[in-house]
């Protein structure tokens, strides 16, 4: 028998570190960042069709009400009519969508498992990720998944899973959840080779995530009742602001994953990435022979290790090496690849320009 | 008696060296590149009005016939009706342009000299630059009148003129024009305190010019009945192309300047600058504390020493010291200031690829 899955895609994000590309208007996940089509698109081909031991639903999203129309348009182009497109007047983090992801699976397809998966990540490896849902699947009846990514570097940017016991088939229970570690401690983590980075995907049936709610009740009190009481559109609910407005705004891992004993993970090594900043797209690009990743027209003289990344004006270099060099909208922007974190800053004071 | 003097603006250049702001649709001369208004603007307001001793006449401009309407339309800004605006089909160097000046300044307002005076080029000391024509024209009843900059570095990219004999008041003959030296030979010339930068400034009497064409006569012929057959419209004089395609492409200094016995230096140091380069742009330009100039909306985050320019969007820098940046019509050029002739590269390098 193959499981049903229902890809519930989280596309909440704002992706302020990737300015100017990414706006409030039209944040990271609606831009191609890894490959050709935009992250979101690529995040629900990824769970279409069927294997041999899963099937899939058609999606749900949650994305903010400002993006209706964009998200709409976006599944339109790549042929994929969602089951439903929720959406939240205003963020209230990962807990509270968790809780409707639950609810709403439970609704439109009785007896399917929902996989939450956040939009705006880069996952180069689709068969190997279709194999380690199939594999945690066989769990999921009973426990929580998480999809544990292999660490290739002490990275102190992302949260880390520390596995427990082996349930079966690369599957474990979960010891424990580590908030972002410092440098020190992320290389001990590596070295001990029994952590996984938290990327934030979650596989469960749905009765058992509701009843695990049971500590943070109040999320999912709030969040069925923004849910329940919210205006439905077609394939649009519209959340009910008031209902929503008081429902805690938590991280679903904290929330529920850290006080639950049904979590377990699914280490795993698919060419993951959350494409967090300009330096880590160039990492992910394909590269002239000077190192150079350039989307859009580029002519590099001289010049290597740069990003040029353009969505209109043609850029040209000569001379410099490891920028970010990124014209979109209203901006460009150009600082070495070394200091990418300083993109937020430059958005604010460019901001405070107008 | 108050001398009368005709300014005759070449605005002819490209200013390939000033991409992307710089264009064949927009060549360097209408933008604002030394202060707040075009080049072309500030040239012509420079010579308007009268001082004790000349008093201007209203202006001729030769210029491409592409650029007809520009031309016109900057003039109106400024409030000023040109007294003739000739329109070349194509260039012919200015020994050509220097013919017609001749023509018709005398057709214009016979007794009056012409002044002739590229339109790219920046020059501070107003009044400086008012005092030396007004020493220069008490002798150009007899002489062509050249304006002799004072050089203050071993300038390899500019024409050199060695004064001879003085004649009076800080006029002198011209021993010899020099052609673009070396290096060494440079920091002799600016050594040796006889040798002025050759600005391509001219002031004459029209018959003294038309005559001393008599050595390169095929020039001033083909280009005097380009004018002759020219159309004319209002102020507008379109050459006459089969005429003017006829006549030979030479610069003044060459066809007539190095030939005649009657040229004549008047040393200046008046602020002059011919904005040939974007890092010349930014040591005219005003600096902030970090050395940064401005011209348009841009962020500067731990950087200095950059050119930072656009016309539209946001320019955003961190941690980038000694740039060019100019973001102008569909293109971003980014390169070190030490490169900054490497602008006529990337320029073909962009056009190729469309």
């Amino acid at each position: 028998m193959k499981h049903r899955i229902i890809p519930v895609i989280l596309s909440g994000g704002s992706g302020t570190r990737l300015w100017p590309a990414s706006t409030d208007d039209k944040p990271k996940q609606f831009h191609a960042l890894g490959g050709s089509q935009p992250l979101i698109a690529e995040t629900v081909e990824r769970v279409r069709g069927e294997t041999d031991g899963i099937s899939f639903g058609a999606p749900i999203i949650i994305c903010s009400a400002r993006h209706a129309e964009l998200t709409a348009k976006q599944m339109a182009e790549i042929g994929v009519t969602p089951a439903a497109i929720v959406l939240e007047p205003f963020g209230r983090n990962t807990a509270a969508a968790g809780a409707i992801a639950a609810a709403l699976t439970a609704e439109i397809e009785p007896g399917a498992l929902a996989l939450l998966l956040p939009a705006d990540h880069v996952i180069q490896d689709r068969a190997g990720f279709l194999a380690v849902i199939e594999r945690a699947a066989a769990f999921a009846k009973e426990r929580i998944l998480t999809f544990g990514i292999a660490p290739n570097r002490p990275e102190t940017g992302y949260g880390y899973i520390k596995r427990g016991e082996p349930l079966d088939a690369g599957v474990f229970k979960i010891e424990s959840f580590r908030e972002k570690p410092n440098a020190e401690t992320a290389q001990q983590y590596l070295d001990d080779g029994g952590y996984s980075w938290n990327a934030g995907m979650f596989m469960f049936d749905p009765s058992v995530m509701l009843r695990e709610f049971e500590p943070s009740a109040a999320i999912r009190d709030g969040a069925l009742a923004a849910l329940k009481q919210g205006k439905r559109d077609g394939a649009f609910i519209t959340l009910d602001a008031e209902a929503f407005e008081k429902t805690p705004s938590q991280p679903l891992d904290i929330a529920v994953m850290e006080k639950t004993r049904l979590g377990a993970v699914a280490p795993c090594d698919i060419g993951w990435a959350d494409v967090g900043s300009w330096d880590e797209i160039w990492r992910l690009a394909p590269h002239d022979d000077h190192g150079n990743a350039k989307h859009g027209p580029a002519v590099a003289l001289d010049a290597s290790g740069n990003l040029l990344r353009t969505d209109g004006p043609k850029i040209c270099v000569a001379g410099v090496d490891n920028l970010i060099v990124v014209a979109s909208g209203d901006a460009v922007v150009i600082l070495p690849r070394a200091r990418a974190q300083d993109v937020k800053l430059l958005r604010e004071l460019a901001l405070k320009l107008n």
